[in-house]
């Protein structure tokens, strides 16, 4: 290098310094305008700012989805301070990440750089439960267990039951239209929301849906919502649909010399015209999985295990037609449960899965792909084919009478070929879905997980039409941006 | 007038009807050239257009709303003549009506001048019903009886019931999302839609939803169409939930001194917890006009009568616990049916109803509110109240488990005074329905009846979202202008 290009390197070089100096300082100037704006509507612990602080709502449940690192995080408490966050957002043009309890399982509620996170979860309260409408007005905050309770008390049910139930929030069941084990006869959370107030990207206000049975007054802005990962607005109140407490239910267990007859078990009892309250599938390995993490003394010898479960005044004997039909089936054994409380534990032993099986590796990456219920052996059949060809543990739980499987994919994160392996199989298993007339995400949600299959599933029509959806409600694309598609 | 101004004139009156007859040559020329592009995709006996003919497709069966003449009708048979036909308006610029059976009630299958009526009634095939899946796969064309029918031959239950199932269509239905009496347990035609295959504005094929029984991928399109009203795009094929099918449902009929006593039943009914499959109220007014048309037999005296149902195992223990409901609310009688027949007949005498109204006077109009079940009571009374301010008869039936009600404003129209009464009561019910907490339309639809009060319920920003998600779906506005908003 001679002297006169030594002299151009050291100026281009100064001039890169006082570049990134000035963004620096730019940078550090946007981050105080920001934090002065939002303090100008909202309490001061209401902002957090410190990134040691911050850093700790960057992400959800999910594993191996990115996030970035975000500007600020707000804690607002009331619409009011929801429509300040969203207004200054839109006047400086900050892109804004709605989280309720980060339980999510698609990186959907990840933070992306320089993002407003609006944390929902100081609006808590539950505003009215009313038994003669059956309703319940609550704030997106609300733990799904507490508001369960809260109606239990009045003698009413809230379904929805996504296995995070003790912590996960009513927003964030609406944000993804969380699923769990009660869908098979009462559906998923999409199914109990009447109503919603949302603000919009540029802070209005907008009330969506009734409190009414039934209305069909115009488009059901209400349902687009449900689902829509904060992509399209953040819900402020809900107007839920309850229903009145069943009976306690009772459950069996069946146990199966293969996944296709335990598939064959859900298919008959379905076509038969049953309606249970559960219809569950372990695989081998899951129930190994628990029988390790719980003690649980489930029945290492079976490829399959069923639990079935009524909430009817006739359970027993619904219970008893079921088990005929298991055996028909060619069930080994058919346990009906001796009382409420041992059908509790068999529900127990259903509901610690996924984290049983989480246990058996140093990380999981967990599937959920969705299926026609007729299809449903062909699906875990083929996932097994997958597992062995890619030589991993997967294991399978699912809710079986959904045709909702959750394979989980078992790997160790420093072996980067096992890693690939495992990448691979994830993908082959939502393909296998798709290919089977299914979807990719039975009650996930997409996320970052599962962009671009969400793509895959919707085709170029269904991705043009849910651009210009997202066009109409968020145009300068400030809501959890980089989520879906 | 002199000679200047009348040589004026006759240039001007020369001038004007040149402008007239080459507007009509120019008409002519776009008919024939809308006919001509038609015919390049469709059969000839699939393209309508003597005047006649296309007359008879011009309304539904709503009163007092405004239709025009349209410019021709198209029966297609399949998705691709579908598109076509939508290929063929974005083309020209052509407004397109869709059309099932017109039984519609608010005019949402009125023709607009110049239109194509796009009727789906030849589009009428079930192409799949299973029952493991629990799935009925339609075209937009099948009557809503006849798929019931279809299904409940192998033992499935598609509940959706509106009053003219043996006529309406199920693509008409999920324009609408039509109710009926089953709601009150079973929901209505929304919650039985799991995906559809959609024609957009520009002719482009637009597949929502899924097979499955459950999925969360992407936005929830399926629910915006339905109840659309044809003014986002034209379904050609839906995947429909299907249920097992219940035992025949027992009935009771109680009488009662007071709408208001019926109502707090009716709370007190729904309060307890019950599920009834069906819970209908009737006022004075009804009841006569039933026994007028029907010779029904049913009660005269009394100021309401209450009709449930229970289509559960324990139907007779129900209907017990439910009289026993109606009579601490105040009941001068229960009467349960002696059996499934008798039972039967009271259903019969409820879906006389509104025809049973309409034949009371030369003209009606019928409200739809639906109202929070327990401001049911201020509902009735606040109808009867318009009813006397104004001295007309207005009979009411009504959903009451759901707190849909239907007053049938009675007037006639040769009596320009009586039918402006009749005009303000059918509004002045509506805004009562508002002011409960209601909708204007709980199960008909908007149409061009109601434009003024979606507005009305929905205000400025909901008006506006609205307007922008038609925007993105019917960017030039060619979907049933003038409908909705």
């Amino acid at each position: 290098m001679d002297a006169k290009n030594a002299e151009d390197a050291k100026n281009a070089e100064a001039g890169r310094n006082a570049v990134d100096a000035k963004n620096a300082v730019a940078g550090k100037d946007a981050e105080d305008e920001l934090r002065h704006r939002l303090l100008a509507g909202l309490p001061a612990e209401a902002v957090l700012t410190d990134p040691e602080v911050t850093a700790s709502y960057a992400t959800d449940m999910a594993s191996f989805c990115p996030a970035g690192t975000p500007a600020a995080v707000v804690l607002p408490r009331t619409a009011e301070q929801v429509q300040h966050v969203l207004r200054t957002a839109t006047a400086l043009r900050v892109p804004v990440v709605p989280q309720g309890a980060r339980t999510g399982l698609s990186g959907g509620a990840n933070a992306t750089d320089g993002a407003i996170v609006l944390s929902l979860l100081k609006m808590d309260r539950i505003l009215e439960i009313d038994p003669v409408d059956r309703i319940a007005v609550v704030e997106p905050g609300v733990v799904n267990a507490v508001l369960s309770r809260a109606v239990a008390e009045q003698g009413l049910y809230y379904p929805p039951d996504p296995s995070s139930w003790e912590q996960c929030t009513i927003g964030g069941n609406i944000g993804t239209a969380s699923g769990g084990l009660c869908c098979v006869k009462y559906g998923v959370t999409a199914e109990y929301v009447l109503g919603l107030d949302v603000v919009l990207a540029d802070g209005r206000l907008l009330r969506t849906g009734r409190r009414t049975a039934k209305g069909v007054a115009g488009y059901d802005l209400t349902r687009l919502f449900v689902g829509s990962e904060g992509s399209l607005g953040v819900v402020v109140q809900a107007v839920l649909a309850l229903r009145p407490a069943p009976p306690r239910q009772l459950a069996l267990a069946a146990e199966f010399p293969s996944a296709a007859a335990a598939c064959a078990a859900v298919c008959a009892v379905m076509a038969a015209g049953h309606t249970p309250s559960l219809l569950e599938l372990m695989d081998r390995t899951t129930v190994r999985a628990v029988n390790r993490l719980g003690r649980m003394g489930l029945p290492e010898s079976t490829e399959a295990l069923l639990l079935a479960a009524f909430d009817t005044p006739q359970a027993e004997a619904d219970l008893a037609a079921v088990g005929a039909l298991c055996a028909a089936a060619g069930a080994t054994a058919v346990v009906p449960a001796e009382d409420e409380a041992e059908s509790e534990l068999l529900l127990q032993a259903r509901r610690m899965s996924l984290t049983a099986l989480e246990a058996l590796r140093p990380a999981t990456m967990i599937d959920d792909v969705c299926v026609p219920r007729s299809r449903l052996a062909e699906m875990l059949d083929g996932t097994a084919a997958v597992a062995a060809r890619h030589r991993l543990t997967i294991g399978v739980c699912a809710h079986a009478g959904d045709g909702n499987t959750h394979p989980v994919v078992c790997f160790d994160p420093a072996d980067a070929d096992e890693t690939a392996r495992a990448r691979a199989s994830f993908d082959e298993i939502m393909a296998l879905g798709l290919e089977l007339g299914g979807t990719i995400t039975g009650e996930h949600g997409v996320g970052v997980l599962k962009k671009d299959w969400l793509a895959r599933e919707l085709g170029p029509v269904g991705l043009e039409m849910h651009r210009a959806v997202k066009q109409a409600f968020d145009p300068l694309g400030l809501l959890n941006p980089g989520k879906l598609f």
